[in-house]
């Protein structure tokens, strides 16, 4: 496999996981920025492990035996990468948000003009809980944003399952200061960063919205619209989706929510679902590929709060995209992410 | 001025701040499980300062010269200090949540049969920011809890001038840990605190809601019922309340709801009203006994987002029980309260 | 395998690694205080995998197949235990200090009277990297405390190359929170812990000062003393142990300590030797069986540094002891050690 | 007063105690890069307080009453506008190194060439506990270093008096991030800072250490080299030095220690000497200028470990500024200077 954009923290992600994978594994890794470094230097955790140096973004000098690139690029700098790579056959796993809204005008609303409009309708979205099928035919898989991951694990069973209503539905994402990428900026300083939390992007300007209504949307069959404000949070890794809905009828409570979830993600190991009163941590996920959810009705409101855990890194980025391809390729779904959390 | 229960985080934090006071000072400090040490090996930060011993509680040993005592003891424990000390005439700030709340019967509810209701009529609800007239007069002061000055905060200003709805509220909360005490548990273990979030009480089960609830329902002037979800986050100090309500009225923006919280706080020296966009960060109130706000609209779906953050062990607690003893000697509302936050 | 101690951090970091490996499980977990309990609700990230309940201790019950178990308990309730399951035939790796002191009587001035000095000319030290050869024929092996490990590490090429001198050595290491083990503290409680630094035990007192001596003194064939001064450090993970000694020579410089350790660390593939002038962040071994070292000399004085980083829970404890089994057992010596660190 | 340089860490320190300073207040703020910008977008805990905007370098605009100016520029770029400062007569507090080395070879070694040489021999070194007398003369003082202030008052009692050895003295020096100043730089992103702790510059290398060595060969009245490691440590304020040295004689035990620092510190508010065994924590200073000293003899080897806790932006930084001003103008030593740390 290869790795385009090995040198941020997704990019560093993948290399990690495919380390431990038992079927394949990484072996060209490009980079822009810090071509033609060794790999020791630019990811220290590396160093004597699989692949000695990071090279210029070369997609003819593959070789034929890499059947499949992941692609952790920017927005934007990824379409065309991605235009690339798939103009040679390979799958191409992107984890960026290029492919992962169908329509160019909503792309376009939120990102800019799409420069390869052209392969939207060849994306399928990576949600592997909820597109396994579509996945085992792909040759552009759309990973899933990290928000959205952890907002829809949390919301698809209800709202599939009429539990809850579709409009007015709140979440609010606290997400690990790893989240904002490997670029150090003012807002990333540990110094005033580590203690303390704060929202950012309140007002419905996050890019994550428009993805999270579209899968929403979609489950719903009909159009969504959700308030999503995303804190910061002193912590490396994880996010913390706490989604707030109205349910239809009084009838539904903790337990009913948990089966809907239960039945939904019952094949999928990388969920699980807790019993009532059970409140998922992100520490439970570092490193790993699990989503923790968790269901509760506030006893004086009646209204539903569903809860997920997942690292954003792990589910919310490179985790997922491995287990896109273990799909895809027809491999066990979990293979290479059955490692526990790394805890305490 | 004495403080009960001095050993705690609230007691300790009243020493701090009673030590950069210019008219009073810290003269006598009782605890029950660590009388007779001296405050060096139990709160070495005070090591050589005013007060050498902790004692056991006995409000006869107190000099006349102490007109007002802090209280900060559990709830429950501490209605009958209050009543043996009221019954000395002192003025008593009380930290706990035994007269927070009017109604004796929602007390039982909550916390179980009220030990004193009798006095529970003499209480003021010490939110300086809007009770600041009827807290000259009182002589037992039921010191706000530290959610319910975040949350009330937020919403009061908005709420009063009839800008948004009050059904469907929503405060998701999120707390440093210095918020569950100085008594350490398997939750507050650095080990399994540090490094993750998650929510707790999030079926309405936490004790602050009906002290929201109550202060709520006053400002709207009819029955208000919150959905509130606390969150353990990964740092010492400081809470963020992220609310959200619906708005009356499409003409209600940012701009509108910044307006409507700097009428009401004009006066207030310890809360800034942010301009709209802007994100307050608990970091900012480290230590300090402000109180910053913003409010947001979400552009999509028109809901109202209002924030406050505040140092919980300040203005949450030992800062706010100042602030109320300023109010009710008539000395200046900041006096000792004026350093900014310890930032970074 | 079987695992005694199963719910303390060391048993749920055996637990984790084992479930990485490729030729073993974990298959029953024993543990007095939790016994009967669900694992999933001691241990939350191990909900779903291999181990569905925590047993009370009973050689008996085990199964022939378990040919060796783990014994993560504290000093001197180990002893014991390791009696009975060595009585059982089972090759017993003990994780407690018990059987690492070769000496009864050093062992009785550290920490009391030793319960079963018997046993102690079986046992052998699991440094993996010094004795390999010991440990294929041992079958109670006595892995390395956390401190020791790093300390030892760093030292012990340039004793045993007599580069270094055996006198005046220090060694000043700073741990993260986890290693002060499961019980919750006032020490660990996260607001006293998280923002500080501190050292303890700082006149000789901390029992893995005997363990570093003695593996330093065979090292340098004559009696060698310490100084060694431990530090609670606001992490959860990690130690590095910053080793200060006198060179014997001024040629010695830091390629020679590099040189040194690389060839006597030349087939381990748990060490990395860094290069002179970089330094090693006990980040990098976050989650893996790693130690990075490196070595400095000061410019001015000539004195020389020694640094190891490794995480305590892992090359500390449970990823040292399953090396120890993957050498015990003829196995590749890193079989499901193979993970790169969690990093960022 | 007037600050130069006040967007930085140590320019804001210098606001937030000149806010609770009751003789003496902040009334210009002088910075290059963010100059015209208003106080409470640079620091936002500033918003509302004594001066609303950050204005440009002009020491001509200056009010006559502006008697002393707090100038907190990096090396370098300190000295020049000090000299401009001084020569319109005011009194110059530098807390860069511009000014701290007696000799400006040794400065040109470490810094490069020095700006100014022909005011070096006015300036003070600001280490108010052993220079009290001469502050009261002086119109520029060097304000110490964070890393010196820690490593000298731990070690200049025992060295003044003969207690310890001038040879062989360790410095294990452990710092927060904010040591590193305000920039944002990937060894201060919180992803890669915030649970690791690592070393830096360890072959001696420093720029802190002629300073350090200055002071300890005044004291000791021959030449000292120290071997000095810093530690970057995952906390944002902070420094602990823990400092190992031979002892002259056997009785030279803890108490002794203690006894001779205690003596050497007893008319100075900010120290607080520890009774033997016992350990400072840097939380116990965070946003104080106190510094706690510690002593100890390991109980195997003789030597003294003498341990210093600060908060490095306060009495390594603007506390002792401030400190320096107060008896510089005869005022109390600790005006603005007593509010105790804010812990926990």
């Amino acid at each position: 496999m290869a790795i385009v954009g090995a040198t941020g923290y997704t990019g560093a992600e993948l290399l990690r996981l495919l380390q431990g994978h038992p079927l394949v594994q990484a072996s060209v890794l490009f980079a822009h920025s810090r071509a033609g470094e060794p790999v020791a230097s630019v990811l220290p955790t590396q160093a004597g492990l699989r692949v000695d140096r990071v090279e210029s973004f070369d997609p003819g000098a593959l070789s034929p035996d890499v059947r499949a690139v992941f692609c952790a690029l920017p927005h934007g700098a990824s379409a065309g990468h991605v235009a690339e790579l798939r103009a040679t056959g390979r799958v191409v796993f992107d984890l960026s948000a290029d492919f992962r809204l169908e329509d160019a005008t909503t792309y376009a609303e939120w990102y800019g003009e799409h420069p390869h409009p052209e392969l939207l309708a060849d994306a399928v979205y990576g949600l592997v809980e909820v597109r396994r099928e579509a996945l085992r035919e792909a040759d552009l898989i759309a990973v899933p944003g990290c928000y959205p991951t952890a907002s829809l694990l949390a919301l698809l069973a209800p709202l599939r399952d009429g539990l809850i209503g579709a409009d007015g539905i709140v979440i609010d994402a606290k997400s690990g200061v790893s989240g904002a990428g490997r670029k150090a900026t003012e807002s990333t300083h540990l110094p005033q960063a580590a203690e303390g939390i704060r929202a950012y992007k309140s007002a419905g300007l996050h890019r994550h919205i428009p993805e999270i209504e579209q899968e929403l949307s979609r489950a719903a069959s009909r159009e969504v619209r959700i308030t999503f404000t995303p804190h910061l949070t002193p912590m490396s890794r994880g996010i913390l989706a706490t989604c707030y809905a109205s349910r239809v009828r009084p009838d539904v409570d903790a337990a009913v929510l948990t089966g809907s979830a239960r039945r939904l993600f019952s094949g999928s190991p990388s969920v699980v679902v807790l019993d009532p009163g059970a409140h998922p941590d992100t520490l439970w996920v570092r490193g790993s590929n699990r989503a923790y959810l968790a269901y509760d009705v506030c006893r004086r409101t009646g209204r539903v709060i569903a809860q997920c855990v997942i690292d954003n890194l792990v589910k919310g980025a490179a985790g997922q995209a491995i287990q896109c391809m273990n799909v895809r390729f027809g491999w066990e779904e979990g293979s290479g992410l059955t490692m526990p959390a790394v805890w305490p």
